[in-house]
């Protein structure tokens, strides 16, 4: 079975210089892989050359929609934008995902009005992977919705199980919930209805999760909604690059440092490439009628081809199927409840 | 002038053990402070010793609040517990601050009942400090209020931004709102309101800061909901001690790694020191008519000693005065606006 996978070569902060590259390279590593480069062809064909040319396609789209544009008109007047397009691939089944760095917002609305949603999802959750002591967690949402409510964080729960599950063929993946442990307070009224809801669920869920508990592998999916994901993701790139800086910073001290650098470099490399965020990169709008991977606006090459990678896998894997078939499964329970 | 910090001995993971040696320390570190130790006579009188006899009292208190205890229950039936007593006395005035490291929920309820607010503040705030890449950033809501009004934000900001004015003897420190960037939403109702209060209030705002600018310096103080501010310090949390097991393991793995951990080592402790949280430990519960800090419960007598610090300090530059000032110059701008 060939998996194909259709890319917004002209989304990013790059553009075609790094997704065009990443997507050759992403051919040339799978053999089952197809891509479709959606954009300028102008700027496209050059960076192809006559790489691994079978399986890889070029399709003309005219309009880019740009980092900064509202969704809203993004949605309205490009709809001959190069993320419009790859979006409408999945749609008419030409592809089996897509790929954009494109405007979170944008690839959303679109996204949602060309596929629309499962049965029984009533939004789109941005669904990402962040490592952990113990292995990484799925964490969603990261920042699609900001108002959820606890019948949300439940679907939250279940899209997020499921895609485990078919992802890494486990059965019954742990599911928890972003909670803050404040003696007085344990969470607002959200957070412990939807905790509610996840224990008669029938998924694994295992409770309230910390802060701290996020990067301990408390759970293999957390939920939570999308302004306290976005927030808890952001802080810790903010807190990362610190890190990042004052060691490096440590380092170029003084002329011993430097030399404890040299010796150190092997072991550093080791551990940054560990905790290498662009292995990360590739988050999931989950419950489309269809797969969408956006990748980090600013991702590079070596980033970009993981967002792929991670595209082709949930079409691989039959992730829509899994998530269709836990919801219909849950709506009895729901009714009898 | 001498300043008088009461402290609640037996709060936190380890009590008096931890907090009446880092007082007895404190007392000898700073010429012109009184600590009155609160707790147990028995557990604390064999720890003083005959140590700077003449600035350290104690004062006997029979009961305790346990870290897992209800806080209603604790406000109701514990009358004589350390933590109570404690903050009777800056209640009284025989203390201008006191610091404890015991169970939060309930040291916010009796500080709440005992000391009552401030005028024109609706609720008190957890405010912390974090690190930064410049300097350092003082936070709050940290989980004291988990559904916050936008008049609620209002208010934190006026008091963080006091805070900083009178710690830090600057005229308007820059204050920032915790929020997201999708593109599409930009943050939930209460936030953009809040921001609007704010870029109305006269305070030196500086508008939307999101998760990563925490650790950029993008402001003085940044104020969110307690929710989202005790997600965003406990996921830090979680990641730093991922970060460091990490490394550990790295240096840990063979002969050579070991060895370049050993001249590495002086590197690696120079950068351990400049994050280490101990030293940001103490955080601030604003908006009662008293100074109130609470000590991370884990934290050792070093970190305990930060705490104590941090009481000292606030009595001494006249936080207290400086926030009722600030609400009251407030008042007139709300009503006529």
């Amino acid at each position: 079975m060939t998996i194909t996978v259709a890319i917004d070569c002209m989304g990013g902060d790059h553009g075609p210089g790094v997704t065009v590259p990443a997507a050759i390279e992403f051919v040339r590593d799978h053999a089952d892989v197809h891509v479709i480069l959606v954009g300028l062809t102008d700027s496209i064909v050059p960076l192809v050359g006559d790489a691994a040319i079978d399986r890889v396609s070029i399709r003309h789209a005219a309009e880019m929609v740009s980092m900064d544009e509202s969704p809203s008109m993004a949605l309205r007047n490009k709809k001959d934008s190069s993320m419009r397009v790859a979006v409408n691939l999945v749609k008419n089944g030409e592809a089996d995902a897509c790929v954009s760095a494109g405007n979170t917002g944008a690839l959303m609305a679109i996204s949602r009005f060309v596929l629309k949603m499962l049965p029984g999802i009533d939004r789109p959750a941005i669904c990402g992977v962040l490592p952990t002591i113990t292995g990484h967690v799925h964490v969603l949402d990261l920042g699609a919705n900001v108002d959820c409510s606890p019948e949300h964080l439940l679907q939250f729960g279940i899209m997020g199980s499921s895609l485990v599950s078919a992802l890494e063929h486990r059965d019954r993946p742990t599911v928890g919930i972003l909670n803050i442990g404040e003696e007085e307070i344990k969470g607002n009224d959200v957070v412990k209805r939807a905790s509610e809801l996840l224990w008669e669920s029938g998924l694994n869920f295992v409770g309230n999760v910390e802060g701290d508990g996020l990067y301990k592998g408390a759970a293999d999916v957390i939920v939570c909604d999308g302004f306290v994901g976005n927030v808890a993701l952001k802080t810790s790139e903010g807190l990362a690059q610190m890190l990042a800086t004052f060691l490096r910073q440590e380092f170029r001290r003084n002329l011993f440092t430097k030399l404890a650098a040299v010796i150190a470099l092997p072991v550093v490399k080791r551990f940054k490439n560990r905790v290498d965020h662009r292995r990360y990169n590739g988050a999931t709008l989950l419950g489309l009628k269809g797969i969408v991977v956006k990748s980090h606006g600013s991702a590079d090459a070596f980033g970009f081809a993981y967002a792929l990678r991670r595209a082709a896998e949930e079409a691989r894997s039959g992730v829509l199927a899994r998530i269709s078939e836990r919801v219909a499964q849950q709506q009895p329970l729901q009714e009898t409840a």
